[in-house]
């Protein structure tokens, strides 16, 4: 996230990035009590506002403070001022809230003055032909750094929880991969450090249960749905690596990648490029331009 | 951590607590990415400051920074010179050290500058017959929220991601119950949201052994070392609850509550006083306090 001269939005004020701050004792610097979520801006308009602002909700609601969360529409205007005050139109945002500064030690504290910070920065607009974000196809990773269970941390919260996904990351650091592939205590694939991961087998998309514990993503959602709509067969379940490995094609999705292909998984490789199931799931194609459009509230500019 | 006359140390500098902040785009803030250790400070020096500093180097090496982190004196200085800047003796501290502000995203760069900050608040001297720190004896329920294991986060790292205890503990709030007894998937009892537990049978100490997913405690390693001076036989093990609700005398322990004595744990009472075990492994009795006084760096009060 650079940028110094960019304007973040903290507590209802716009300031500069560089004095962007908060108190050492809001609890979300203390112990990560907050919740985040990561949104495209395309047009001036969050993609899948609605999706994300549940999700938002739901995280708030299992961390005990979903009553302190302001309505959906203020947390959208101050999301959209802040990239219309960076003279932006298609950007990423983060929107942060975390349950502020309160007395005491761990145990929280009912009443909630949330602290609420979106970060931005610009970032083109991706789709079929747009600016790739991504750094080429993507190089994936087993590793051996496991999911955190839901019986400890729920997983369908996106939290600043997130060492769990840095300590898979530093798994690969120093190597040439993109992305660390984590599994259950089990064994079975459940996702990236920061992405969902999907598979071909004989023209069927496959995904990991969102059953599993990992952060079913709102990329993942829209890609689950514009398949079904492109009618290729969809199957969640539960998947080793060696059937990732064995695929006929990979990609990884979140906000910010969209849909970014995979050209390796440990040591099978992949054709990269925009074909097969891949294509037909993109978000950014003419057709599901088209599909996908009242739900940015935005005229996206179909790629394809 | 009340009292915003205070003075914290940010970064090398004493600033009044209102005025302690860190950058929304610290990593400490972003995703947790940060080691902390809680320390007492008796008669103006840290206790057990070895065992701090060496915990805190380790719990940076997990994440991988611990090159970046600065020698154990300079941070025992930043410590001494917050609490003696606040004109207290004995005190509560907290020593956190972040990964600081980096460019890119969830993947740490090798190159940090790490944000260092020392939290401190008025604490009573705490011992046999000194001021209580904690408002009588504890109330423990066991909760359903699991230990993270240490294959998703080395529990051995004591870091600002700390929403799995925050959950246990949400488990046990609007209860009269102090704190949230966690076990690890198999059902073994690990430890409480932040203390570890220790209970007697039969003349024996048992506490759970640090080969499960727990943060083995600096006190817990005092009381161990002090049974064993006193000539308490001591086991560690695996035990599910009901071995500690049928214990003859419960104590929990951490920095700040020192040996605080367990009135209840689900439905078992217990006598509380300092009788029995718990009285031969206090810190702070005449005849430990002699043991231990040279790791304290200080002259404690004898007071029994």
């Amino acid at each position: 996230m650079e940028g110094s001269d960019l304007l973040f939005h903290v507590d209802g004020k716009l300031v500069p990035a560089a004095e962007a701050t908060v108190n050492v004792r809001d609890r979300g610097f203390m112990y990560g009590d907050a919740a985040f979520e990561t949104l495209r801006v395309y047009g001036g308009a969050p993609f899948e506002w609605e999706a994300h602002a549940d999700r938002l909700r739901r995280t708030c609601g299992t961390l005990g403070f979903a009553d302190a969360l302001p309505p959906a529409e203020d947390l959208r205007e101050r999301v959209v001022e802040t990239v219309t005050a960076n003279d932006l139109s298609d950007a990423y945002t983060k929107l942060s809230v975390t349950r502020g500064v309160q007395p005491g030690k761990l145990t929280p504290d009912k009443a909630v003055d949330p602290t609420i910070v979106v970060f931005v920065s610009p970032l083109p607009r991706g789709g079929v032909d747009g600016e790739r974000v991504w750094d080429g196809s993507a190089r994936l990773a087993t590793v051996d750094a496991q999911s955190v269970p839901d019986a400890a941390v729920p997983a369908d919260t996106k939290t600043h929880n997130y060492l769990d996904g840095i300590i898979a990351r530093l798994q690969i650091r120093g190597t040439d991969n993109d992305e660390a592939l984590r599994r259950d205590a089990e064994g079975s694939l459940t996702e990236g450090a920061t992405s969902n991961v999907f598979f071909v087998e004989d023209g069927r998309l496959l995904t990991p249960t969102a059953d599993l514990p990992l952060l079913a993503g709102v990329t993942r959602q829209v890609v689950l749905e514009l398949a079904n709509e492109a009618g290729v067969p969809v199957e969640t379940g539960r998947y080793g690596p060696e059937r990732v490995r064995n695929a006929d094609e990979v990609f990884v999705t979140n906000s910010t990648w969209e849909i970014r292909p995979v050209e390796r998984v440990d040591e099978a490789t992949f054709d990269v490029g925009l074909r097969g199931v891949t294509r037909h799931v993109q978000p950014f194609t003419r057709a599901n331009t088209a599909r996908r459009v009242s739900r940015c509230d935005t005229e996206l500019r179909p790629t394809v």
